[in-house]
């Protein structure tokens, strides 16, 4: 387990994607089960309950303390059981003041997002290099197409925001860009990072200790 | 657009699905053009622009008053034109006291809920007649697999309720089984429903009398 | 196996729907095997044999003993095991004289009907609460579109009558509308049906009487 | 539409296939629509009525006059438009006495047959050369799994008999091999086929003519 | 694992497809489990290193002794576990002089070809029994779609020639006709490969013989 | 970054990613069309021609002058029109000596390169941070997985290198980082690079002032 375990210890594991369809009405997650599948095995169907398709943990704010400033609680598969085979899940993501959810991407789903507090700066890269961005206040809501790099930042520098995120997928992962680049294990080589960003070793060594003591 | 219309003018045009994969980054949906395809033609390129990724629409409670005391509002593609081929969309269904999203289905789609507002006993049946049904609370959530009967209902008799639902589908659909067995146009033949309910004729009519006015 | 055990004991297991694509020749279910994936895992393939892809349960009239006059039987995954993975199934539906198929969705397949013997009614409503019927005699042929609401019955009051239906998935799933709201286990809430169905508690349990003693 | 003209004047388009799901409820294909995409555009919905899910071509046999004496009639999105979009259809082959549906595959589905009348040796081969065989009767129900290449042959000298096949395609498609590599237009080079075949030029020149007169 | 032992001892597992989508990042192929399923199931993710998304044995060109005179080299989820469900794999084609690589189809893949080396003379023949052919020199791509039977041929006596394939499977599995029809275990009885050639049983005992020594 | 020039230059981003399946043997895409779909609408069937399906442009290496010292030439659906509906294509790189494909993703595929000449350093970092790195030199294989940040750098300073790249798309798309991030049309707002990566805004600008000259 230790692939989930390094996915629940991570801040940022949203996920989302686009899933097989289902063969039978329920095929809740086994996270018992000692064998591996695209997806989840089987629980019994005896031992299926309400509960496994009940979650109560994204209700309150989280706490806020990564580097970026905000917080993103996955209500996806690895939490809800009973989302196994079904190809859709939520998240929140609580924002600081000011806090921003950097640039990142859903390798499997596209986001669609509810604001529940606060008003955002959004927006989404296409790969034809042009960024759609837009402001969205509490009640609205905005789509993030699958797998492009996107970011919401809360524009006030005095409350706090959150958002309801929907995706499809039970399981959509996300990559933080930076995060990707600056502290993957083992390290990504400096002169690939150096050319990419056109900046010097020394500049990208600083940005990996900015990163370093708040091991994302 | 009849088809369209129909369903705009239906009250719980909700529906989700599992949706073919993207072709391209975006493909926001032409709601003008006369050619139909399975989903929609896509807008010229040049004219997208953020505002078709955005949706005002359910930040505030919709007025209730629907036969069964409950009100869909959906942000669907049809609503939120950049959700063409994205296979994901949202609701918001809100509740009046005691009030009743009746057992439908959703044929294109599971559905995911996370409680706004107040509270909810909530149920879905599988095919082999297991009834899975919990009392859900402002923050919590709720996964009602694809495809299967599920209801809602607010268990306070005092205040209304309200919850945002998540969809695996552009444009997951909704069939109210009372309404679609009892309203259709033109209307199912009395001797089947006699039969499929073990009821008469005239239980029936009365049945039928009482949906007529609401034209739901 | 409680789950097929379940399946198995209800009238209306057809199932159907649309399911990921094979990645070998052959995956035939392993009915014997302790792990539980979605769909089936697959037999050794020195085991498979010509058998697996066989069936003969469908060559002759059922015995008709159902509340609705009307009788299903399967050839999908659980009776012909090397369907799995490859999405698609047949059942044989046998009909007393003037026998009904009550109203009822497949959650994961289309149906398409060809009527062996006699004479049916049929029918199917769309979201837009849209009914499209017609009488269909032997020889011929009618589709029932994915997961809505349809029904068939024998427009003969002397003569029974017989299909063969195709559906696009292994294990295309019913859910027979009357069965599930009224004698789902545990029972969905009266409330929930009085409402839904704009009738009163007495009518209701009418309604559940009459089905009970039946245990469909 | 010369691409389906030439389907519709060959003797085998059965054919079948994974499609992919719907997005809405109905899209009934415009067969007058000249814009073509993957699988077909949609009527107007106000133009759909029932029978455009109904077909009554398939009661009857077919007149069996080809070279392989078996004759195979689609009963797919070309003949019942409603199929569009869903995903299945059916077929029905009628075979004289000893008449065979020589080798051939469905590059797009799974086949299933329901044998009609009669009795037939049938059998299919894996990619690791492994031949399934078995002889099937009235009633009876076999698998040809999708994409290999398989065969029936009715085992009786003296009576004809006949199958309703269904697919898990709206249009599965049929290769049949002899026909493929000895009437293509234009002809697969002389070299390449005695290669293959490991035969003289004579050999092969003998039997394109033995095909060619029948105009397959 | 007699089924993968039977693939690989066999000539041209080439193999292709539409697989299903990804659930979570990796799930590199466990080929030691005696769990089987729809692909294959996962190694434990703490096993995981940058060979199991490694191969090096298409660098050279294989030895070509086959009865057609080329060799066919998968590069697919049997040799790179990592590749098992992403849907996609490469195989390496070498020809002799005037060598073939004789009319196959792939059940599960389109196929596109990269010359390498040399001059070929390529063609696929669509369901309308149309031939569409081309000769391809080194550095050129051609495409064979899905499901559909194609060839490639050496136009050089006195060169060899070789490509690199690559195909929307993990394991697009491939179907030799002439092998499939000839050397099938059990055999293909004779009175079908009579009637499908329109030729005599001497001829098929013929070409059984010429094939049978080299044991494809 | 010449394969985004490529890319912009043309009229319609490319990318690429796993398909809907085929409806129909062939759909070659209608470059000319003004009829806009998910992937492209389908040319008249007697237009079709075997060079629709065969392309000439990725024999040679392509002139190498990108800020990063590579170049990728598309061979996709935009290039040949017979990959439509498809779902898959190739590409080739060069690399100048120690030249580098920057870290970028592509949304809608797997990759799988083949290493036509020289020695590559190649990376994939996981969701979980995990970086899979290895060097691959001329005829070895290396699989990227679906929606991960990746790199392919030259690690020979006197002397080029090229690869030919599978994806499971005919349209893939590809999303490099840093020309995202800072040279995207409008711009990303300042504070949101300077808070994602830890560094200032005069840092910030000046990495913008060294992709701004060179406009990719």
């Amino acid at each position: 387990y230790s692939f989930f375990f390094a996915l629940l210890s991570s801040l940022t594991v949203i996920a989302l994607a686009y899933d097989p369809d289902t063969l039978q009405d329920l095929c809740v997650a086994d996270h018992t089960s000692g064998i591996k599948v695209n997806g989840f095995t089987c629980k019994p169907e005896s031992n299926i309950t309400a509960s496994d398709f009940f979650f109560a943990g994204i209700g309150k704010p989280a706490v806020v303390n990564s580097t970026a400033w905000s917080a993103v609680t996955g209500a996806n598969v690895e939490k809800i059981a009973g989302l196994n085979t079904l190809g859709v899940s939520l998240a929140r993501i609580d924002y600081a003041p000011g806090g921003l959810n950097p640039p990142h991407t859903h390798p499997r789903a596209t986001e669609v997002i509810f604001v529940l507090e606060g008003e955002l700066d959004v927006g989404f890269v296409t790969t034809a290099n042009k960024l759609f961005a837009k402001t969205v206040k509490k009640g609205e809501v905005f789509v993030f197409p699958r797998g492009l790099i996107h970011y919401q930042k809360n524009n006030d520098k005095a409350k706090p925001a959150s958002v309801i995120s929907a995706f499809n997928s039970q399981l959509p992962g996300t990559q933080s860009i930076a995060a990707t680049l600056f502290t993957a294990t083992p390290t990504i080589p400096d002169h690939v990072l150096t050319t990419a960003f056109q900046i010097g070793t020394k500049e990208i060594e600083k940005i990996k200790t900015k990163f370093a003591p708040k091991k994302v």
